[in-house]
């Protein structure tokens, strides 16, 4: 792979049926013809920041040394929120400072703030930053700018409330939906490790009395560990979030027998 | 870049669900396995012309010199309608003669319809042309064979109609919605230089007083000139098309407070 | 194309809101970065098998030699199901044995299973094998590794019922709806081959008396030889699937006059 055959993925809330993903390609390509882009999904829920965090998380360990991977989930464009580039050892990162990045940002080497205009497009609009900055920086950081030439070092980024599970004092464990998948799979924020042994899961009034292995082993609603490590609520042979009723945000409770509640 | 690494963009109604885009990838790079295919949208309308011109009109800017725009929303396929190549100065464009091309006709340097069989599928079906015609033609091209190979120079094509606002003699401008993108944004054919100095806007029985700046900085039902120059009707946290029940098509009427209507 | 630039393409039914189809796409890039991934579709009905073994028949014929396809629509994972590599002259498939690769067997050459772990990831998970057997198994086929290499030969694969129309004693052909594409039309396994001269049709009581030769010239409901020689039903400027509240597996029952049923 010579030095400018970059791969560049994207993951963003723009949808497949606009022009806005074909802009930024195109602002991409313009830039690096010989980038490879890779969709990763464009079908972030509009304005869902720790839904992108979490499809973020579960991909961007897969892709080689040097990929650059940029998130456009972005509420706040045309507002004073800060845009920056989070360098880790094996990939780039280039996102608006809302959260997105939040479970890379314990792999940070450095980061900066993009505010360097001499890579972003001609004309910047005040709402479609992933066209005229985004994708601009991470073009240029395709073709190895270094990123202390895109602004100013910065040594914290925002952090998102919802990323973690909540750890009560009696032992009980209040984990969150934070992303629903093609399936209807409810997937929490509660990893495999925090779960202690022996639990048992209450989700909308619905009781899970124990994990299972897999999907095609267990009857009704059933609790399993996914193929990224976190806690998921299935339904065999249907579909959990419309059985349910849920929403990503929905509430699992998560005891052990001898603590559960009264 | 060499010269047939060329970039290929598409654009169609032919959704992600079927065969018919794989079928023409695998056409294209049957014949250039070099170049670099993008997709723009397939989730245009089925059959929606003015749409597809619309995403063609705010993506092909984007792109590098030399590269080729495949663009298939083709109600007529079967029937006479032509099929056609544009050039411009820095792109090539393929497509029905159907008003596709709505918006790049005035950047033709020439153009030719697309009757020479030498370079299509060794059969083609009366319902694919976008796999049997037009994505071996864009192959071809990005091979760099000659335009006027691919059949006779033509010095006109097919026009929308719908694709400009209507000025009338009040005063009042006349725009309809031309494509709804994913947040409900209801984007119109009326762009900024159309627009007077203290404009207001009316749609479906609601008025909106002025222009907005930014989507966060105004509450409720706003106007405001978007990413691409064009004028849009949005909802502040909210989907302004469904909230209005407004569809491709609907019109917005432009007054000066002096020309209000009564 | 130097040897290892080689075309993998992927049909999935994971969708394109989560991570999964980019987590696949990863792993691919990790082991073989000059790979040209090419999405064909990841929208196949959750576990309708025989809908992707379709689109794979309309598609894979298009592409050039040496393409290998993968093809993860996979009810069984986790259970005992085999996974396979199946070869043809011209190209490689790569999916569970579970009739995914039903129109393909015919040209098979030589076919494996997948069992040398040695070409899977370091951690295989139980409800992922896209990510963790299938992605790395066509990175490494298009890196060259020769196809014994990954397991032990076989001589059958799963077959797929349903995948063919039944031929009655009296004439009559019971054929089913295999797919519905994004215009609503009902493509069913009956081949143009199929069909006696003056052939009538019936679908949930509607009957069509002759077939039409484009979707431009005939009123209504209408039966045509669609663009990859199957039946199909269709409703001019409609959805026939909506209109006729038809889904996959849906009858239509094919006579001459001569045989109608009473």
């Amino acid at each position: 792979m010579t030095s400018d055959n970059r791969i560049i993925t994207l993951i963003t809330d723009f949808g497949t049926k606009d022009g806005y993903v074909g802009a930024m390609k195109g602002m991409l390509l313009s830039i690096n013809p010989r980038a490879t882009i890779v969709d990763i999904t464009h079908q972030i829920e509009p304005q869902n920041i720790l839904q992108a965090a979490y499809v973020l998380k579960i991909t961007w360990q897969y892709y080689p040394e040097g990929t650059i991977h940029l998130i456009v989930v972005d509420p706040g464009v045309g507002t004073d929120r800060k845009a920056v580039i989070l360098e880790t050892p094996i990939a780039l990162f280039v996102a608006p400072d809302n959260g997105s990045l939040n479970y890379v940002i314990k792999d940070m080497t450095q980061a900066v703030t993009i505010t360097n205009p001499r890579y972003w497009a001609d004309s910047v609009s005040s709402t479609f930053h992933g066209r005229d900055i985004f994708a601009p920086v991470a073009a240029h950081l395709s073709l190895n700018v270094p990123i202390t030439e895109f602004g100013e070092r910065i040594t914290s980024l925002v952090q998102l409330p919802g990323s973690h599970p909540i750890f009560k004092k009696d032992g009980c464990i209040i984990g969150h939906v934070i992303h629903i998948d093609r399936f209807g799979n409810l997937i929490t924020n509660v990893k495999r490790s925090d779960l202690p042994a022996d639990a048992t899961f209450k989700i909308k009034e619905h009781s899970i009395q124990q994990l299972s292995s897999t999907y095609a082993k267990s009857d009704g609603l059933l609790a399993l560990i996914g193929s990224d490590d976190h806690l998921e609520v299935s339904l065999r042979n249907g579909n959990a979030a419309k059985h349910l009723g849920a929403n990503c945000g929905e509430t699992v409770e998560i005891t052990r027998p001898e603590h559960e509640p009264t």
